[in-house]
């Protein structure tokens, strides 16, 4: 017997229908002999129909006083989903509860509509298991210590579960999403991305951060910082599917380093077109220069992503760095309006048109000359690299976005993803 | 300066146009200088919409473990409309905050889908009224003593509002709902139907009770415990209403017996079709006989209304009393089954072609003749009286349902209620 969180995201519980094969599943889980804790999303939909409302009457201010009603109303659509599948449970035969996040309760701090959680009470569902019942924990949500509802900002429910896993310190924490697991590559790119049945939580935490979106950031972090042993699988499989099947499916993040020695080297191939490049041509080579321009971006609230100084020439250098492409335009406006002028240049390039692929592998930290064999696969297509950007376990180029399918399809070859892994 | 509770029922809250109304309207008391708490129902349809969804997984038997998932999942109806109207009212310039009732908190016992409140703590809302915030609670709904939320039945938010303004000693409770008032009748059957200015909390109760269904009866029973001054009126006049006039429109509901003194002596004419007739004829007239019927009745969870024993003659009597209409198959067949066996008799007779037509008012209880005033009236238009039923400020007659509109019409007419009051 173990003690499983599942997690079960909108589009699972999207129908009533839905929601009544969740239940069916759980049930199964439950029935194997298991503790279970289920966290569910909101319906799908429900969420944006509750803010398309509130946008609607919101001032154009949103002060903390809005931020706190929008936690309000969103969290409902949580409490609602919770309620529903507790009823579905109990059509199943089995004994069920549903907890909104105060009831748990999930303390939160007070940054609505992107609270942080900072403790959960595990007392309450612990009982309620030993009792034998299927738990419901809503996702998304919490409670300030002033008792006002939080929310855990988009894709909060996958944090909520993992939480709720580290809480209860639980066997495994499934989340169940309409992706059958983590891919070498976007398979809408590269027809022959495989399925990875293992990738290391370090390794999952750039491709998230890189736009495989999997998976919500900050449930990956919360993961690594608990050791919550996650697995990634899909809600779409027939619930009666054989639950030893079930539970091999999918991808496993994992934490020990073991299990990770026979890895391939490069595990897969982030990319993303929503970033903007911006260089600043013949600045003085003094210091203090990369502060003059990037305190007052960071000021701004603007974030930087790749930052490339280049080496001086004539003690002049070479200034770039990429921004979101939504904060291109106020980027521009802000360096023209106060930044350039303290520099002594006023050449200012910029370029919406790039994207960024990497290849992100554990394995890099212990192998050479795999960035080599990156950049030769992408001079062998013809692909000028424009920036280039290192971490342990990622390497990533910026390139004129054209060319990013191309890109993407040469690395996944190079690095042999399209076969099975050793 | 005085401290004023709202209440908006769901179609006055039914979409983001109308709730921006209420939330002028809101600020246009507040603006005039008094302490506000708003109780808003959910968004017309909402309730009905979860509850719809909840009716496709639902188990068939509604254990406490199912009513009390049914309560998690209606409550947030108005968790969500409270949360607009405080957005609403914050993009009006005011200050707002909306609690659910766990919030404020509101105690109820635990009996879900028809929990009674048992305490409201008012420390909360007077701190934030202190500081100038608009306060909105949920109606609806509260709180057990583990936690739980608990709903008050279909209406509650009327209970929910008297029950704050009786908390927190509230000057008035301003009942806006889709009527402008309680009227001497349904103005749907007498045209000539007149708006009451005052109407006494006992007159309304039986007017409740009866069928005029402008207010919940348990939300009058609460005004009326805790003397709270109640009053009905409309939520469709424009928001920019003189405030003034607005404060003297709809109907008053008086607690005080001077106010009524000058009052005519009949307030107003209720009716239903709700119900059948039963009766069982030629019951030896012995000790015990009323219980051997009723008492396998009430153990069938069958309401009763009126009863009627007749007289005995040669020691048999007749016996009749009137239940809804939904029960009244299962209380043939009760009676059928167990009842009659007993009794010694097999003549049962029913009827739900019947009606029940009451003149209600509190000036009864010092005027003589008012009955037979009612059933001059009544025979005057040839119409038969089939069953009598008296309490201290009600007369109500049952008779073929075919007469109903001519009945109320001609009782209106008697007793003077198309005339404007003294």
């Amino acid at each position: 017997m173990a003690l499983i969180v599942h997690k079960y995201g909108g589009t699972s519980m999207g129908s009533t229908e839905r929601i009544r094969n969740v239940a069916k599943r759980v049930a199964k889980w439950a029935r194997a002999g298991h503790q279970m804790v289920v966290v569910p999303s909101a319906m799908s939909g429900e969420t944006n129909r509750l803010l398309g409302l509130a946008k609607e009457l919101a001032p154009a201010r949103h002060t903390d006083a809005v931020l706190r009603e929008l936690d309000m109303l969103a969290a409902t659509g949580e409490q609602a989903s919770s309620a529903l599948l507790a009823i579905a449970l109990q059509a199943e035969g089995l004994s069920s509860v549903s907890y909104a996040g105060w009831q748990v309760p999930i303390r939160t701090n007070s940054a609505y509509t992107k609270a942080r959680i900072e403790s959960i009470d595990d007392g309450r569902v612990r009982t309620d298991l030993a009792e034998g019942k299927v738990v419901i924990v809503t996702g998304f949500q919490g409670v300030d210590e002033a008792g006002n509802i939080t929310t855990l900002g988009r894709g909060g429910s996958d944090t909520s579960a993992v939480a709720v896993a580290a809480a209860m310190k639980a066997d495994e924490c499934l989340i169940f999403t309409d992706v059958d697991g983590v891919y070498t590559t976007d398979p809408r790119v590269v027809p022959e991305a495989r399925r990875l049945h293992t990738v290391s939580f370090e390794e999952m935490l750039e491709m998230a951060s890189m736009g495989s979106k999997v998976l919500q950031i900050r449930s990956v972090e919360f993961a690594g910082k608990y050791k919550v042993k996650l697995r990634v699988l899909s809600s779409f499989t027939p619930w009666d599917i054989d639950i030893n099947e079930e539970a091999g499916s999918g991808t496993l993040i994992t934490f020990e380093e073991d299990e990770q020695m026979e890895q391939a080297v490069v595990s897969g191939i982030a990319f993303n077109r929503d970033e903007a490049k911006v260089s600043i041509l013949g600045v003085p080579d003094k210091p203090g220069i990369a502060y003059n321009i990037l305190g007052a971006v960071a000021d701004a609230n603007i974030e930087v992503d790749v930052i490339i100084q280049n080496i001086s020439k004539d003690g002049k250098t070479d200034f770039s760095f990429t921004v979101h492409r939504n904060d291109y335009a106020r980027t521009i406006d802000l360096l023209k309006g106060t930044v350039l002028p303290t520099l002594g240049t006023d050449i200012l390039e910029g370029d919406t048109k790039i994207c960024k692929v990497s290849i992100v592998g554990i394995g890099m930290r212990s192998h050479v000359g795999i960035a080599s064999r990156m950049f030769r696969a992408l001079s062998e297509e013809g692909i000028n690299i424009q920036m280039i950007s290192t971490s342990e376990i990622k390497t990533s180029v910026v390139i004129d976005e054209k060319y990013m399918e191309l890109a993407v399809r040469a690395l996944h070859k190079a690095f042999d993803l399209d076969q099975p892994a050793g």
